[in-house]
């Protein structure tokens, strides 16, 4: 939908935030810009891998995927779904390679590399923990101002990751300002999602 | 015990065959070569990341010191411990990063990779699929002639994978030569592991 950004004039000021939501069949990624007030979605696509390659194989293809997203985005962090074991059972050990070759390439490139949660991700997209996957592309979709809904799921996924980050350094930003009083987020739904995610990451991490 | 081969003389003929138990606090590695009838250990021991480091930076970390094991061996291939989710359910997606950077890292040379399942190595070392870890490690002991067990363990598991290529591809040539009537297994635990693992090779993968 959105396309690598190959060939798209530069744009001005530090790079996107990427959003990995990491698979080996399918990985996706998303890349989002803040402009002004709002956020824009400045690129989305999903990697893949044949699934009839040697697993060595895939996870190279893979790598290689990842390095070549690096160098054409230049992004200022790096947001990776973290895996968690319950929510991946069938696919935990494949979801866990391709996360550690995403972590491990951003982070040699010593990018900020941050995880979350799905759980977090829905809170702070949505504003509840337990969103299905259709609220959220379809809150994905109206906070980036897209015209459809990205396709596949997996970028829409990796969108929602970039978000997630955005919001949650507008909190730290806020709280940096002092208590919320000045930058704190404005609209309502920011304020219940920021405090909602305030309270979750200072519960049991 | 052993120690990485800096400084060792060159050996004749073609790279160690190195196996890699992953992981990301602790990853074990032994490599051992062919001596006539007989294997020998050429290295053997554990690549650690502080627990206290962020995740990416392990994974870094990680990925650099199996890069310098490869440079250093240079082997003929590598063996890599399949990760099971069931066997692994505490440690599964640490394990499937770590295990998604070595088998990488070998690809990326043109190595041929290799994994074997926990049962597999067990059944392949000791002839019994359910062996415990002291029967393995002392299997290790004898076959690879050692004065004393490997230590840590994690360093016997890998030299085990080893071990467990250097039969199957004995079983390989084996079969290559004609249903076993030339170069096949002659000792009695050789000739039951190679029919056992057989066997399971054909089953349900």
């Amino acid at each position: 939908m959105f396309g690598h950004p190959r060939g798209a004039e530069p744009t001005p000021g530090p790079g996107p935030i990427l959003g990995i939501d990491p698979g080996l069949s399918r990985c996706g990624y998303g890349a989002v810009r803040r402009d002004g007030a709002a956020l824009r979605a400045v690129a989305a696509g999903v990697m893949r891998t044949p699934p009839e390659w040697a697993l060595p194989d895939r996870l190279v293809a893979l790598a290689d995927d990842i390095e070549r997203l690096l160098d054409e985005l230049e992004p200022s962090a790096v947001v990776v779904e973290r895996v968690l074991f319950q929510v991946n059972a069938r696919t935990a050990i494949s979801v866990g390679q391709a996360s550690g070759l995403a972590l491990a390439a951003a982070a040699r490139r010593g990018l900020p590399v941050v995880q979350y949660s799905p759980n977090e991700v829905k809170l702070a997209i949505t504003g509840d923990g337990a969103a299905d996957k259709a609220a959220v592309q379809m809150m994905v979709t109206r906070q980036l101002r897209l015209t459809a809904m990205p396709d596949p799921p997996d970028a829409a996924d990796a969108l929602a990751l970039a978000i997630c980050h955005v919001w949650r350094m507008r909190l730290n930003d806020a709280q940096a300002a002092g208590d919320g009083e000045r930058g704190a987020p404005s609209g309502r739904l920011e304020a219940r999602v920021a405090a909602a995610l305030a309270k979750q990451r200072g519960g049991a991490r």
